[in-house]
């Protein structure tokens, strides 16, 4: 099936220009200039639309085991939701645990998603247990399986915590085969004595998950995993849900000496605080207990953060989608902060979120889609083929309305999830037509995938090194 | 005319992608993924070659009149030797001094200019004078004459010296009307203090020229600006051939504080030294007299440069292009190196001297790209019509062979100089097809172009901030 | 005379220590454990009392011609004042205007002080024109006149204002003879702009002379001395009157290299405000005018100097005592800000407010005394015969009760104002007995002392260094 | 006894001051001027000689157990070499193991010093174990054992290693009991995989043991230290034995942000290389083997460290006397690096070799009697009993000749090695008379103390704070 879409503005990460874009099959073939293609049956319309690259968030947990339960988004209604809100690619995390095999674990979450997931996906693995045997399956996994990214934990001690000489081996194997290190910068164990200390002094409302885990704590972390990187010969490291200030001041540094150090943000560090969410009276707070935690709206984290997006220094915006609902799953923490499941579900809402930062005349145009689709595609190996809207690339495209608007509620959202973090929300600008691997899956508003449709991706290495 | 680039890799910022690509008339109109593309009767075989947009100079000096010599080379000789080193866009400097009136120097360079460039250009203003009528000329030339950037001096006083009063109501001004203020920043009070004393010394060679503008007063100029450019509201910012590490350090702190500050380096400041250049035996260093200087090779000037290129804290490359022949020229400084003509011509070899920058592993493609066409393009107001390969651009394009090799000399270069520069520098890659707005101007190493084909190229505001 | 202070504490740098000081004459000369000192005639009983070193304020203007008025405190009344507040040694400023002969400028000083000073003093030169002439009295006023520090302006262009070539020239000549640079570090010729603008907009109260004198106009000046004092092969480079965060920066990072770079700050910075004070309704702010001017409540200034002072980045405090009386003085400034002379008048309090920073927990007591007395006379060649409590030392002392209080209004005060800029402030401690080589010019609030005891001290160069 | 000192030189942090000094039985009772001081019958000429208080070292390891052996100074030996050398005071390193009792570590230091000791003696104690018993220690320790210091260890996991849960508790138990955190700053488990990885690539020379501990892992702990440090509300902080300069950049930062962070670095590392000695051919290099390591001479290390003496980013220069004899102790590690015994003996050249600091200009003379003795003594609690010239401090002097020269070899040293770290050395000065609480102990080269003269010092908190 081939179909023209016409009268748009394509958007990249250079900005907007006027251009048709003709789609045969699966891919994007052919771009025009204005008046210039040829007539052809099908068209789409896209006059006063963005035309933008399906977003690619690189940061899910869709029904990721936890305590007994296990994330409330399936695989299913993970990435329907996700379609639903623009984006068109997930890397969700397959997981190894101390102990496991690494294959095992990337098999089981393939198996998860075999003809479940709505729009393609790929894997990132997480190492819970670096050792010679983990080391060589990532060897392995980087040659045949499509997976170049492994993610690492600092903190959680006695679940997914390696400790500086794991970490420094799993980083020089990275740089021997070309992948790259994902890190969870806090300092778990010292998190763990404040922890302790708080719930000792009877400290244990969902605020003080935050007030546990201070910023230092975040940025030592950061600040330990960059040196880690530069004795293991400048081994590429990605940090994950960055949300503090001082955190990001050390990547700023990092990269300022020119080292391959990037760093992802989330929309809940760029919207939402300790005090005004975490802080909500009562166990409201759980809603948003994620780690790394909520900031203070005293301190300069967001308008930092929103600066990073600008220098750079934030490459990336992902969800760190991981939702738990509040009935049987958040009031597993009542009473104790620290049984709270930790996670915030946002796959539906990035692309608007980030959208808003255009209004508000935060980013540029071709910022946002850089931050939600080409660089998270770039570094993590799935350029040109996600991320971009050029001849020979995936037919995964959005329109965006800028005219429309759109509300948050759990009473419209697509995820499985009995409360929105967003609850209220309303932003400028609109979804329109999502479109994946060629096939319209959402159009005005009504849903026309199927679960299916996604396949997975296997990635190569970063594009976006040197 | 139209006709079909075939079987190229298309590299833009985000770097390379197999891609056909149609030109109709001075535009592109389409790209096609390889195999979809029409048949078309005219055809060019991009096979094993790199389809990349015109080079963008945005620093030249043609045929500038200097203590009553001009530089070397006209904007016809000049801007053929641009064509036949892949550069298709040149942005000059019209001057107006002390006294004068801005719109006649801006007439002066149209005069200059008209029915003589072989490649498109537009010009960036100098302003010599900053009082309140060309305050108000700033604001002309942004509404109506196509003129977006301004440049202030910080030396040279008595010539085009600002003081810093009269930079920041400049600034002032171009913050309102959203121009950039391009700055030369060294100090300039402080160096003619020592020259004058190192002349009193004897001081007289070439290489004292270098000794006596020390990185410190560069690097002490770019941070008075970008604390004048704070005053001034954050009035955008750009500092012309920055050459120095403690220069870059203050442009890249400035730009982790999310500050509109940018900077260019050329390509004498990536590869030429102090010692090896501009000290050669006897008058011979004359050659490389420029301003800001050739750096010491016992600093890590070029280490810290091309780093620089990679963290975007240098955003463009340019070539300062203002040549002058050693008889007659260089030579009037015989015996007092403070009266050589200031500059090197290179506007011919940019594009291959920064693809050498990608065999060395220093840049990756897209950033050669990106730094030297899209960017400039974009910092100065002309993207998407330069700077880019994409339907409705103009076709300004280059097939480049990274099988090729670059030998440079004085015999075969198209410069109007008596030397070159780089006299038996050989480069891995090689221009190997110029078009210029749909018109093949260099084929074969042959050139098929002609003066009056270059076009005045008004430019709206800069692309590249927020 | 003879005479033995007993039972008292005495204080330096490094904290107290109970010991008895023995005083002949105008020396101390001898200190002795508590209980081992020889019976004497003559004892002052100083149990309870700290015992410290006169207080040095490196920084006044008495009597300073100003627009055809001046300073309101003479020579008499300023040191008068000074020794009731615990100051037994101060430097003044002599004046060397452009085109005036700098030893002239020494002379029409000395005889100003003459037979008038009740404590003893020294001088700084201010070089108010830059050129051969004055250079060369540079090495003569080091050689032979007791002056080892220079005062330069990068404000107020066509008074007191240098050039960056004329700074560098000075910087070269006190690099070579060992003599101190003193900067007024704020860019004259920008807030010169600022200034102009606020009043064409109206904007004409004591509040705007704050506003047009922004901390980056400070910042600025401070980072381009420090640069200049670094191509001057690193002359020594002391910071006047510091005010702002940004500036303190400066400081600390020239430090943290290495660099001979020292800075003071006054107490009206440690205390009032740009909000405040500067901010008064009507006319009254017209009191706290002074450049560098009050800083904004509104951000961290006050801390930041306060943890200077802790880190020795602010190295010294003076009061940069320049007062002028409200009534015709000040008055000059209605309806134009910049009409106000300059000053405030605190040579009587230094050493009382910086008393209540040890009270407050902000200082230790040891710093307190470096900071008010060791530092500036180890700082301005004076040391150990003024700063410091040891046997050979003169006999500066003052006892200082920490059980006492000082109240301090106009009413009390015995500075020739017709205000005080710190109208109503009670303080914890209280000076009890002043004492100037050996004569106890202060006693139970009681002025025992004459014009004229005081004598010119002359200086050697810093100890301050490497 | 009671004797004066005559005309020598006192000097002090602040520098020269002459002075005579009278003491009586084991104290300094008073200070004269020169000339003032009443006839004694016995006198001790200090004609030309600087008299400073007698050196404090603040890091040494007399006859500490390791690996089967012991450090090869006995409290005897190595005091007495001590006093050779012009130091006074030592304080040792009692220690506890994980699941000892710290009292019983305590204890056993008594046992090993009490009769044995040449020069005062005092404790720091070593927690290898924290957990709630040893965290309860440390109060009763500070209260009333007159230990105020805790060192901990981030290297040696299974040794001494405490990870950073058990470093932030103890931290926040010193906060509120005012105890100093001593840090040995080492990322142990990323140095034991590159100690694994470089010993299975059979690189088991002693130069090894440099390589892989890269200046990065000192840096990055020490960074961490400081971290942690703020999460328990500025602890006080003291890094041991700096060698770095990337781990001096840590410490400079965290003073700039006004934190109690202090730093000491030896004069192995102000002086020898990894090249020169850690290479040396074959096994010699084991001479050098220390934790931290020399550091290479092709970076700035050195210049870093000089400067961060002058600059108080370090506050002293202490040992780290820790040796042991090539024959049976380092020839343990013959084949293997890694069971080198870790240590230098310099205990008793350190007052020495900082002079010639003074000798090339790098340090002042006043600067050099803080570093070694001053500081030393307020930092650790022991001032103004220890560390200074003054009435009522501990008659601990000494008088060093700037005229004499020291040469030092193993003939002629007197701590028990059979080799010497700095064999050959020639330096400027030397120590002519030593003094302890009163008695003479080294006079014209001979021994006139004995064991038993040395007493324990219990010591109050840090005078350093604030």
């Amino acid at each position: 099936m081939s179909f023209l879409i016409k009268n748009g503005t394509v958007v990249g990460p250079q900005g907007p220009n006027a251009a048709d874009v003709l789609v045969d099959g699966e891919r994007i073939v052919a771009l025009y200039a204005p008046g210039t293609a040829p007539d052809v049956p099908d068209t789409i319309d896209a006059t006063g639309k963005y035309v933008i690259p399906g977003g690619v968030d690189a940061h899910t947990h869709m029904q990721m085991p936890f305590g007994g339960t296990q994330a409330s988004d399936t695989f299913d209604t993970g990435t329907r939701a996700a379609a639903f809100g623009g984006t068109t690619t997930i890397i969700d995390f397959a997981i190894q645990r101390t102990g496991e095999v690494v294959q095992d674990g990337l098999a089981a979450w393939h198996e998860k998603t075999a003809g479940n997931c709505h729009v393609d996906y790929g894997f990132h693995m997480i190492l819970g247990g670096v050792d010679d045997e983990s080391l060589k399956a990532m060897d392995q996994l980087v040659a045949t399986e499509g997976i170049s990214s492994f993610k690492l934990f600092m903190a959680y001690p006695g679940v997914f915590y390696s400790d500086d000489g794991q970490i420094l081996r799993a980083m020089q194997k990275a740089r021997d085969n070309g992948a790259m290190i994902m890190m969870h910068a806090e300092n778990g164990p010292a998190i763990d004595v404040l922890v302790k200390q708080a719930l000792e002094r009877g400290e244990t409302d969902p605020y003080y998950h935050g007030v546990t885990r201070p910023q230092e704590l975040e940025a030592e972390a950061t600040s330990r995993a960059i040196w880690l990187a530069e004795v293991a010969a400048d081994c590429p490291l990605y940090i994950v849900h960055l949300s503090a200030s001082k955190a990001l001041e050390q990547v700023a540094a990092a990269r300022d000496r020119g080292r391959n150090v990037f760093a992802e943000t989330c929309p809940q560090y760029l919207y939402l605080t300790l005090e005004d969410q975490l802080g909500a009276p009562g166990f409201e707070g759980a809603k948003w207990v994620c780690s790394t935690p909520l900031r203070s709206k005293h301190e300069s984290h967001q308008a930092d953060l929103w600066k990073g997006l600008k220098t750079n220094d934030l490459a990336v915006v992902s969800t760190d989608h991981c939702p738990f609902c509040m009935k049987d799953q958040k009031e597993m923490g009542i009473g104790d902060f620290s049984k709270i499941p930790n996670g915030i579900g946002s796959v539906e809402h990035r692309v608007d979120l980030l959208y808003q930062g255009v209004v508000d005349g935060k980013l540029s145009l071709g910022r946002w889609v850089e931050t939600i689709a080409t660089t998270p595609a770039r570094m993590f190996g799935m350029y040109p083929k996600k991320g971009v809207i050029a001849p020979g690339s995936d037919a995964d495209i959005v329109l965006y309305d800028p005219a429309g608007r759109t509300r948050i509620s759990v009473d419209t959202h697509h995820m499985n999830m009995d409360y929105s973090a967003w609850e209220g929300w309303e932003i400028a600008g609109k979804v329109d037509t999502v479109i994946s691997r060629g096939s319209v899956i959402v159009q005005n508003g009504e849903y026309k995938g199927h679960a299916g449709h996604g396949k997975y991706v296997p990635r190569g290495l970063s594009e976006y090194l040197v």
